[in-house]
């Protein structure tokens, strides 16, 4: 038996369930030494275990123990609502356990808080950024079969925060009638990607060409045929970029190989897919199957992980109508409630391929807390316990998301990520989303940054402004314009450029637009609303004959 | 000594703190039989205390504790800034004290883990709103001297979310440099709403006219002087209605007077101001005396407890321009950083009064969390520790808010609030907010709804059909207006009237409206964008001769 490098610590566990009448408990499973239940919330401490020195717990009682804790397992109901309608004092009385207690974990509760639905996490990390803000933490691993099992037990319903877990012990767990959102099919199908792209091709979904690869011989094969550059991939435990490597010509081939681990890990090859842009739809399905999707964003990776995602995409309506028909197609073919996020390229031959699916809330969903009706993580919560699904639209025209990455190790790392957090603070429209890990690692997530605003310009120039390195007052000043020449049409331009020539030669920072208020009335409102903001303090309008300019300028 | 009903437990002390340098901390204040410590995070259970029959505590080492928590005190310092930075992790490594753990504490802690801010609540009641979210919640009450002493050892900061606290000791506590924001001062001033009166009389704030009242002769001397009806307040602890009573006549006065507790418990008068409308600016002041102020927002009234906000109010121009000016006045004459709530009335005759100020977070501010940049909660954090203040305004053009109260007392009330709840799920721009109260009663603050969206008449219409008792959906669509008719300026009408009068004819339900694309551009765009969510599915549009209207209708 492995040592426990800490102390039990746990509770009267019957009585922790004992409001609950149709939950099965075995107190037994409290001496597992993989998982260790933390700070139980709404318990008081009036009867405790202590560890004997064979490791195992023993109870001590010392008085009954009053319950604020209501717990409920319904496994057998379709829908997690309870029959008893008059026990259901909020939203909802289903314990939603996630596997995973990393920051969509943390972004989970937060959500799950405001509708005072209760979360457990599970997670090996004792301070990771999902355990002060969960109903309760259980510290152990997401891939044991045993600590999934005990977990599962608490739980109303069973969803997940990373896909990397122990999938057997869910499907074994389905079968006993634990609820699982979504399924352990779908949890199956995303983990290995080579099976991803099988499954969503015999499903119609157009993706990049690609091939399994067992040996040198086959991969050269998968290389004649696809060209160069070569995708070489891992078939599981890819993210982040992470389980990826380019080869160039056939030279490469091995080499990328050699960096996945070899064949025995399990590899793939894929078509190169030049690409314009990369997509991201967040799709969402209820439990009763129905299907709703966020407006379409772009994703900008660097090096391979997440680093800005604008929301809407700025693409041709086509396109995003494409990008969420094939998000759409794509989720409709997976089993279970919850969010997915679809990874899509819009391709320079202008179609949309599918590069990966998510089974969980996403980054380049993170945006939607600040910018849409209903938030990807508080949309999950209501997808898997059964509530009505939220509306996906955005209440303001436009929001870009910037990751904070780890730049550097330890301290270093914290202290240029406070100076870039500090600024942000004063960035109008910024919101600043902290995770709390403890460590800090080059390249890690450690907190993200939100700029909502009234255009995608607008948000733009805001986020250009928090990255300057330079952010002395007086230079940013100088840099943005002060006056605005608009008009509604370029035929205005002969006439209107000998005033911007004018400003030229006197050095006034300036900028020309052709804004219409007939075609255009979305960018005139916009630039309208956002000039003073920008810092604009006069606008030169011209028009043609017939034109009343709205008058708010 | 009182007897404890439960157990004490607690950890290993002076550990907790030992990561602080700079932190006096007496292990003795633990035996405390006011408080008690709950729930502390990131602590792991290898040492815990165990009570002895005499209700002390000691201690049984068994491990040394790792500890990732991050205790900091720097009461001497004006900002809470550390000097060293290197040792600050996230937005503020400072502890957030609150007295009081009710809703508005709950939305503090809910705003905090987004900054990673760590807050600790001091609430009396076990299972408060905060508790489950709080860094640390002691138990205990916070109108106890040495309770607070006690908690305001532990943090970094102390502020207040409930303004009926132990005043003296705050005081005592600043003399000994513990940092209080807003300052004990303020919160004198706020208690007694009589000498909150003659403040802010003092300050040149503009009050109906008030008169202490110490025995029946001097009532009624009032009554000669300001006249019926008459507003009998009682000084001390009043909130929600408590503590007011109306005399409609020389009669009742004595009536009033009796149901307010007597002249013993502290009385005045107040001269009644007729209003239009009951308005509310939320301020928030920042450790560097900067101030910023929130839209106008009407609140609405019954039985004397706030039932609904509407944001921004809809009153002219000029008014919310003077009721910005009198808040901002107000909140000046003040000290200490923080949320300021002033409550106002717009009088029949064109006059902004000071109704009363809280000095903390207010249910007219909660709209904030989801129509504005920066929440009521997330700036009064900002604002208690030194960070830059966030931009007040609003990022939807409206918004509604709509308290829920208990309907009736225990499971039925219960009842009655999750239909409603059940049902705002699926309204558009509608977030539910559930404060997770253990206990239901008949008028209590249980949770809130807001709906926000691209119009005041949209979010209103959403409202309406949340609140409707027969909520069958045929019914409402036949309702809502399917046909829109515009028109650029009521000399169009005589033309247009010829349609509606079709369409009446054909029981066609449909909308007339003039919309300006010249004079009332955004009233054009709100009208524009929300017209299909409003289920309007033709427009009729007319316009003049020289009329170009905008064309993404």
């Amino acid at each position: 038996m492995q040592k426990l490098d800490g102390e039990v610590f746990s509770k009267n566990t019957e009585s922790v369930f004992a409001a609950s009448t149709n939950f099965i408990f075995n107190p037994s499973s409290y001496s597992s030494n993989k998982s260790r239940l933390r700070k139980p919330p709404r318990l008081n401490f009036s009867s405790m275990y202590k560890k004997t020195n064979s490791g195992n717990i023993n109870k001590s009682h010392q008085n009954p123990v009053s319950m604020a804790c209501r717990a409920s397992r319904d496994s057998n109901e379709t829908s997690p609502a309870r029959k008893d309608d008059s026990s259901v004092h909020g939203l909802s009385e289903t314990i939603v356990g996630v596997l995973g207690g990393g920051q969509l974990g943390r972004m989970l509760c937060q959500a799950a808080s405001q509708l005072a639905i209760k979360v457990m996490v599970l997670d090996p990390l004792e301070n990771c950024p999902a355990s002060a803000l969960s109903y309760h933490h259980m510290v152990g691993s997401f891939d044991d079969s045993a600590t999934v099992q005990e977990f599962a037990q608490r739980c109303g319903v069973l969803t997940v925060e990373i896909e990397h877990v122990d999938v057997a012990t869910m499907e074994k767990l389905e079968q006993q009638g634990v609820d699982c959102q979504p399924k352990a099919s779908t949890i199956r199908i995303i983990q290995d990607k080579y099976l991803q792209k099988v499954h969503f091709s015999r499903h119609g979904i157009p993706l990049p060409e690609f091939m399994e690869v067992n040996d040198l011989e086959s991969a050269r094969r998968a290389g004649k045929q696809f060209g160069y550059p070569l995708m070489v991939k891992s078939k599981r435990l890819a993210y982040d970029g992470r389980g990826n490597a380019v080869a160039k010509s056939e030279e490469e081939l091995s080499s990328a190989i050699t960096a996945l681990g070899g064949f025995d890990r399990g590899l793939y090859v894929e078509k190169w897919a030049p690409f314009v842009k990369e997509l991201a739809v967040i799709v969402v399905r209820g439990r009763d199957k129905s299907i709703l999707c966020y407006p379409v964003v772009e994703t900008i990776h660097k090096e391979n992980i997440c680093h800005i995602v604008k929301a809407p995409a700025a693409v041709p309506w086509k396109i995003s109508e494409l990008a969420t028909d094939v998000a759409h197609k794509a989720v409709s073919s997976l089993e279970g409630a919850g969010i997915f996020a679809v990874e899509l390229f819009w391709t320079n031959n202008g179609q949309i391929l599918l590069n990966e699916v998510a089974p969980r809330p996403h980054n380049s969903g993170h945006h939607t807390i600040e910018s849409c009706y209903t938030s990807q993580f508080e949309q999950h919560m209501r997808a898997v316990v059964g509530l009505p699904l939220g509306d996906p639209s955005m209440k303001t025209p436009a929001a870009i998301m910037y990751n904070l990455l780890g730049e550097a190790e330890g301290e270093r790392g914290f202290y240029l990520a406070h100076q870039l957090i500090g600024k942000a603070l004063s960035i109008p429209g910024a919101t600043v989303h902290w995770y709390d890990k403890p460590e800090m690692r080059q390249q890690r997530k450690m907190g993200h940054i939100t700029i909502v605003g009234s255009s995608m310009g607008l948000v733009e120039s805001h986020l250009n402004s928090l990255l300057k390195e330079d952010s002395s007052d007086c230079q940013s000043k100088t840099v943005l314009p002060r006056i605005g020449i608009i008009m509604g049409s370029d035929s205005d331009l002969p006439v209107m450029k000998d005033a911007a020539k004018i400003l030229t030669m006197f050095s006034v920072p300036h900028e020309v637009r052709i804004v219409s208020a007939h075609r255009t009335p979305d960018l005139m409102f916009s630039y309208a609303s956002s000039a003073h903001e920008r810092g604009i303090e006069i606008i030169i309008a011209g028009a043609g004959g017939a034109a009343h300019l709205p008058g708010k300028l």
